[in-house]
């Protein structure tokens, strides 16, 4: 399984993955499952990918492709897209198509191949924009109502999301949020695994302004998910049964 | 959608259930989800249900049916069977013989019935015993190290329990538990909903010790639903981003 979230906040948009990837319980693999392509000043996409690991690569590698494509047009490329929805759209199309390749070779063994990622970008002049794209290629938009968006394995970490953020969250606040929703993740789904990867792009840089991959035993990771489990205890000590 | 939870305690048995079904989105019904059988003193067992309402409803009459059958035996009846274990083998068959009936009906509209229960009883002279019934009739019975069962959307009230409680748990802590279990489901699936049914059985009462009914709007459980978000929210706060 997977689990990824994205923000989108006035501040800036903060993105948080996982990386472990499974077949089967006993083949457990990490693989990176976030990916940036940027001109720095001009343009940024940050994508995550959750599901198939083959169809998540083959549809990365051809979007590589499409970019490093000398024929590359505004049609093709999402280094080149006019707008966020039109690189949406691009990634929508090519994830539909390689789900589609992947799963009619899937289909001989009746199985089935499914993705889905989400999309963070902004392009120099434009808005954030924040997307869902679903394995059949259309996709949803963050808002200031919902301004997260999560796939994979997301229930355990949506709670504290509801409760902390809002469009108006200030980020080292939202980065602490991503983390605690990772954490409750990990601590309840094993299919969700360390290390981490937090990338933070703030509002009109247009680059992804910081990077951190949290490694399994992570001083500061441990720290605050000891500390939240701690508050989490506290608090519920102070609470009265009403009865 | 349901949402059911038993905690199995050294002081006693909590069991809380939510109240909503539905059939589709635009079809929901409230029905209660919590049966209760007692010979006060002598055995109580409680019975929670999720899944599809015409096979709960059918496997709790039959198993009525049978308790007051003139010829009913300790094969049969399960105020009548020698232990817990007998008690969770009687509903599990019953369950896996309603389903398969109501299975073999809806086949014909390639549809498919599903339910599971959880049970929570007690003989005179016997020990607390909590179990998790599948569709299929087989179980699985919490433990020391696993000491609360869920049924229905377990995901989003999971969390809380993994960090709270442990077979040491007061009683009043576990019902504090369960019902900020509940209160993150609420939040977070709309097929989960108000009212819910709390009952205690403390520990060698073989009764129902504590049974409430809490409507829509009480006046308790939003106290403490909003005193819990409150608890977050400063826990939040005061958490270090460990970076």
């Amino acid at each position: 399984m997977t689990y990824c979230v994205g923000l989108l906040l006035n501040e800036g948009m903060v993105c948080l993955s996982d990386t472990r990837t499974n077949a089967g319980l006993d083949n457990i693999s990490t693989y990176r499952k976030m990916f940036h392509f940027e001109e720095p000043g001009e343009r940024v996409i940050t994508i995550m990918t959750a599901g198939s690991l083959s169809v998540t690569q083959t549809t990365l590698a051809r979007l590589r492709e499409a970019i490093e494509d000398p024929g590359a047009t505004e049609e093709t490329s999402i280094m080149l897209a006019p707008t966020m929805l039109k690189v949406a759209s691009i990634i929508g199309g090519m994830l539909c198509q390689v789900r589609l390749e992947i799963d009619e070779k899937m289909a001989t063994m009746k199985q089935a191949a499914s993705a889905s990622m989400i999309v963070a970008g902004q392009r120099k002049g434009g808005a954030m924009r924040l997307f869902l794209i679903y394995p059949e290629g259309n996709f949803i938009e963050a808002t200031e109502d919902t301004p997260f968006l999560q796939i994979g394995e997301h229930k355990y970490g949506k709670p504290i999301l509801d409760r902390v953020v809002k469009p108006g969250t200030p980020l080292a606040d939202a980065e602490k949020a991503v983390l605690l929703s990772m954490d409750s993740t990990l601590r309840s789904n094993l299919s969700v695994g360390m290390p981490l990867d937090l990338a933070v792009i703030r509002r009109d840089a247009c680059t992804v302004t910081r990077q951190r991959r949290i490694e399994a035993g992570d001083p500061g990771f441990r720290a605050m998910s000891e500390a939240w489990s701690k508050a989490l205890r506290d608090g519920f000590t102070q609470i009265t049964l009403g009865a």
